[in-house]
């Protein structure tokens, strides 16, 4: 059962709820925002269900932090989050590359060292954007993907978020793999075949069953394309960050790699963001193929101002993690 | 018919062709040995292929820069090439730009203002990777890819290039476009279908015959994610640049943007480089899907030492040319 809820009262009850497990009470918002910000922009499996693991890490004591920022040059950053929950460190580390990247034009931020989630990609490259920097992050996840040719996971799903600062910001989110995690669940729940090249079964063979997701292994996005971008994010978030790699290679985290830009770097801000606004609407006014009403550009979609007040949330889950809203 | 050549000679053949339409000897040095890099690595379609643009524009009397670097920031350069062909201006690009990286740990470049075809971007990445830096590049082409949903182009093939060091480089190239090209073509010259997602016919069916890829248009790669990174790319390229984007929005020429990353920024290079040889290892030892012989890992078949001595060429092409091999 999903119901409406006043955003700002459940961001309220979330933070309460993590607080009362020993969160000090700005962390608890941040990661109460994360996940109803990822609520409203339909990212369920990114939003109030994250809470199982985060809970739990909680109640395990945890030591959470707090982190060390080091910066081996003016321009490179890096945030070694001791523990923290993913959300917070990211978040935390995000905040600083925005700093430096509007007083040095760039900033290349390494985060590891966190437990847990790393929250949903899109929202930190958004809020750079949303200071007039172009914002590029990379994250390695648990290995879930086959190597192209392979028949099991080495890969994580290992996402690539982009975003451009203009009205609307755009906002580019997406996983290596050929679907995400959260679709495959949802074909699962409602015991629905899916196309081959999604995913394959234990040994390798094309399979139709989302379950083969969790028994068998993911595909790459676009075959051979997917895995190269794929494998690229493991390297540039496990080896060269000291996260984790593959299935055995590398011990450690999960990493998030964040580069962010300044968009006036090149040309007056107006001019960047003018000629984006007419790129963005010459897209959108393509001549659409059969059958399709809308062309969108990434980000879109975005819910803002009134959009924001309200979000549906599914009750039984609110109760399974004890948030009781006031 | 295709010819075994010193590889060494078709470079001094190819730089003397060009050199005879007023190209500077180090320049023409510069495009020959692309050129043949792209033979040696099988990338035909960016090979000897491209002499006819190339032959073209010197022909036509182009002004050919110089062109002249700005740096906004430190670690932030554009290289504005004053009409110089593509292959001279970003080479020029990538070779300060390594400088720059070397010594501020990050540099991102952008490169505008010059002709005809970029290159091969992967050969970029790695000349960064083989000076221990990590290599990131994307450029704009000429609209070819119908955003998702839309039924004719707007987007370039708009690819996207990763290099790590490691013995041998991991490099990675790849359009946002489902297909390269030169695959496409090769499709079209044996008169071959294709699997429909590929490309579209004028009204944006489905289509399984390439010379859409021409009378129609290319679809994404993964539909709507490589329709965000392509336009992500565009953004870049374009907006962010100065460089042309869409099919009317901005005039100018093609952009590109590197970024390279001292791979030691975080931790001791020697110890990156050993935990990405294990990630291949572990990569290449995945237990093989049906069917399957080899597990790569982008980069493995470039050649390298006795392999780079003789290139097989298409010698009608040389002919067309006036190219005539010592």
């Amino acid at each position: 059962v999903r119901k409406m809820f006043e955003s700002k009262r459940v961001v309220e009850a979330v933070a309460r709820r993590l607080t009362g497990l020993g969160l000090d009470e700005r962390s608890a918002i941040v990661v109460a925002e994360h996940l109803i910000d990822a609520e409203l922009s339909g990212l369920r499996s990114h939003g109030v269900s994250r809470l199982a693991g985060i809970i739990t890490t909680l109640a395990s004591g945890n030591r959470n932090g707090p982190g060390i920022f080091g910066q081996p040059a003016p321009s490179v950053l890096r945030y070694d989050a001791h523990g923290e929950l993913g959300i917070v460190a990211v978040t935390k580390a995000v905040e600083r590359a925005r700093e430096v990247a509007l007083e040095q034009h760039v900033c290349v931020m390494a985060t590891i060292g966190y437990v847990g989630t790393t929250g949903v990609l899109g929202t930190y490259t958004r809020f750079l954007a949303e200071a007039g920097l172009v914002g590029l992050a990379l994250c390695s996840s648990e290995y879930a993907v086959a190597p192209h040719g392979g028949a099991r996971a080495v890969l994580g799903t290992n996402p690539i978020a982009a975003a451009f600062p203009a009205d609307p910001v755009f906002s580019a989110d997406l996983a290596t793999a050929a679907w995400a995690y959260g679709d495959l669940k949802l074909a699962m729940d409602e015991k629905r075949q899916i196309a081959t090249g999604i995913v394959q079964d234990i040994d390798g063979n094309p399979s139709t069953d989302p379950n083969d997701a969790d028994n068998g292994s993911q595909l790459p996005m676009a075959g051979h394309k997917g895995y190269a971008l794929g494998l690229a994010v493991e390297l540039l978030c496990g080896p060269l960050l000291g996260g984790k790699a593959g299935r055995n290679a590398v011990s450690g985290s999960d990493g998030t790699l964040i580069i962010a830009l300044r968009a006036d770097s090149y040309r007056p801000q107006d001019t960047v963001e003018r000629e984006a606004r007419l790129l963005f609407d010459e897209v959108r006014n393509t001549r659409r193929a059969p059958g399709v009403q809308e062309i969108r550009v990434p980000g879109d979609r975005y819910p803002r101002g009134a959009d924001r007040e309200y979000v549906e949330l599914d009750v039984e889950l609110l109760t399974r993690f004890e948030v009781t809203i006031a």
